[in-house]
């Protein structure tokens, strides 16, 4: 199974080209596993903002698929500005830009098959980079924690397949400990208030069949304080020129408490997900996503009827807690004063 | 209102001390404000740990009239047995056994009517400390932070009246400033796994009139390195001799947060929460509540069926981390290597 992918449409042998975008609604996940066909660019849009579908590549995907749809589907006046909302859907993650972009220029190259090819190339260099990213973190977490066969680690959000079309980041070098008998358990931060950890790491985790336990976010400081836990992997939605890295509200707090614990703190996230173009974390956008996640639970009211509330949906991390930025194409050893900065000669077969 | 109070019976002429422990129940605030009128030990100890009433204080005062209540509702040695368990019903918070003790002790010396004597001086000295520590709380942010002349602090879990009798510790603070014009905002963690910010706090705060924003609890971090907060303020289940401070899960994150953002962090706590008898946070037990905390919230599943979950329901912030202790007593200087474990001449009177 595929989190997102283009499907043509039965009619692609004479029409070529044309299909739709078929994608898991995680917004019922664990309870229902649904997949939703996706035929207007508003639909997408829609399922972006109420995260149908989110994860920083997964993002990416949405995006570069999303100019192939709008290219079929609409004229070109309309086209254009339905992929500019698109481009605008979310603002943390640097990938839905990305990903946009990246299948617009071949739109505006090559046409509406060009941009469809040009997304299906994004799509497979994702599938890739998860794989590469796999590789280079467990070997990465052999050298720093040389000592151990086997490994408890830490994690917040959902980083796994979800986050992208299958593998997954940070997730994915978790299951690849795990496919390798060197993964004891994982711990799992609830992730509030969206919970992406609780309902989709916890059921990525239980279909490997890989021990976990869940924990609120705010039990992380002291599960690390108290020992046991070997390495906290976190993914990324965009990361400085200089390592501060935007992801998931609540990773700031975890790479407080990993520092103070001495325990090593890796992000895992392609190359594409480096924003050189961001100097440090106090260039990045914080999106607030406004206070109705934070005074529902599921649905359920928490707070007073006339709450407010703050959501800052993102936090920056700053470089200085960061060990290490594994990528598909390098392992950007942060705490020894490397930076993402420079361009990687090896990157450019995975961009 | 009072959170608990002791309540006299009709006949109460006719036979003294004879009434009743009258409490809130709140595991059903914000929706509902229901007393619960409580003639049996065992129903005691069911609140307790269902936590319809909870906060340090308010246990001791639980304590206190629990003792009462047994020694008039049941025979000697049964009497003896239910108090045992009533002191046991929470491991972590050192008020509730200290309530407990005070009362047995008066039973033991002078019988039934002078356990009930001793609980409510219990009672009277809990709303006395609570007066008292909101005045050296807000003397000390003036002194602390001399070139504001209204704040905007942050805190977690609840710790207003709810928490005590009347008035609350840290939230007591919180309401003072508010009351002298002296409190721009108020930001409240949520407080994950059973919502005592969003839930409690905000309702108080809400009552009062106050300015306030609820924030998820990993978000704390993001907003206190973002500035606009001045101080942090927070309750304590228990204070080891060296100032390490056991409180509610999450504390210790935010502690992390604020010493990274240089922002105040003051524990508000009676006297009574000091306990000698530990030298540090490591010989503090941290009581797991159990995974269905974490797996529920209202009856509504969040996580797969057959997750796994750590409940870890304190932390314990590091004196380091710690910088002032204000008691009803005392304002302990932690940042200047001060400990809580000489004991004040003052602190006589409330004790």
């Amino acid at each position: 199974m595929r989190t997102i992918d283009w499907i043509p449409a039965d009619d692609a042998e004479r029409e070529p080209g044309r299909g739709f975008i078929r994608l898991v609604d995680q917004t019922l996940l664990p309870d229902s596993l649904v997949e939703l066909d996706i035929h207007d660019l508003d639909v997408l849009v829609d399922a972006i903002q109420r995260l149908a579908v989110r994860g920083a590549p997964a993002l990416g995907v949405a995006g570069a698929l999303g100019v192939a749809l709008a290219a079929q589907s609409l004229p070109a006046d309309q086209a254009r500005q339905a992929i500019a909302e698109l481009r605008e859907a979310r603002p943390t993650a640097v990938n839905l830009a990305y990903g946009v972009d990246t299948a617009l220029a071949a739109l505006e190259q090559g046409g509406p098959l060009a941009a469809l090819d040009a997304a299906l190339r994004v799509r497979d260099a994702d599938i890739a980079a998860c794989v590469a990213m796999a590789e280079r973190g467990t070997d990465a977490l052999a050298r720093l924690i040389p000592d151990r066969a086997a490994l408890t680690v830490l994690t917040i959000c959902n980083t796994g397949a979800l986050a992208a079309v299958e593998h997954g980041t940070a997730l994915g070098v978790v299951a690849k400990l795990h496919r390798e008998g060197r993964l004891v358990r994982a711990i799992a931060c609830e992730t509030r208030p969206l919970l992406q950890g609780a309902r989709l790491t916890a059921w990525e985790l239980g279909r490997m069949g890989a021990a976990y336990d869940v924990i609120v976010d705010s039990a992380a400081a002291i599960t690390l304080a108290r020992g046991g836990i070997d390495a906290v992997l976190v993914g990324a939605d965009r990361i400085a020129a200089n390592g501060d890295t935007a992801n998931k509200i609540g990773t700031f707090a975890v790479a407080l408490a990993a520092a103070r614990a001495g325990v090593p703190f890796l992000v895992v996230a392609p190359e594409t997900t480096i924003d050189r173009d961001t100097p440090n974390g106090d260039a990045i956008e914080i999106e607030d996503r406004g206070g109705a996640e934070v005074r529902l639970f599921r649905g359920v009211r928490v707070t007073p009827p006339d709450a407010t509330a703050l959501n800052p949906a993102f936090d920056v991390t700053p470089a200085d807690l960061i060990t290490a930025i594994v990528t598909d194409a390098r392992v950007i050893d942060v705490a020894a004063g490397d930076t993402p900065a420079a361009r990687p000669v090896a990157a450019e077969t995975t961009e």
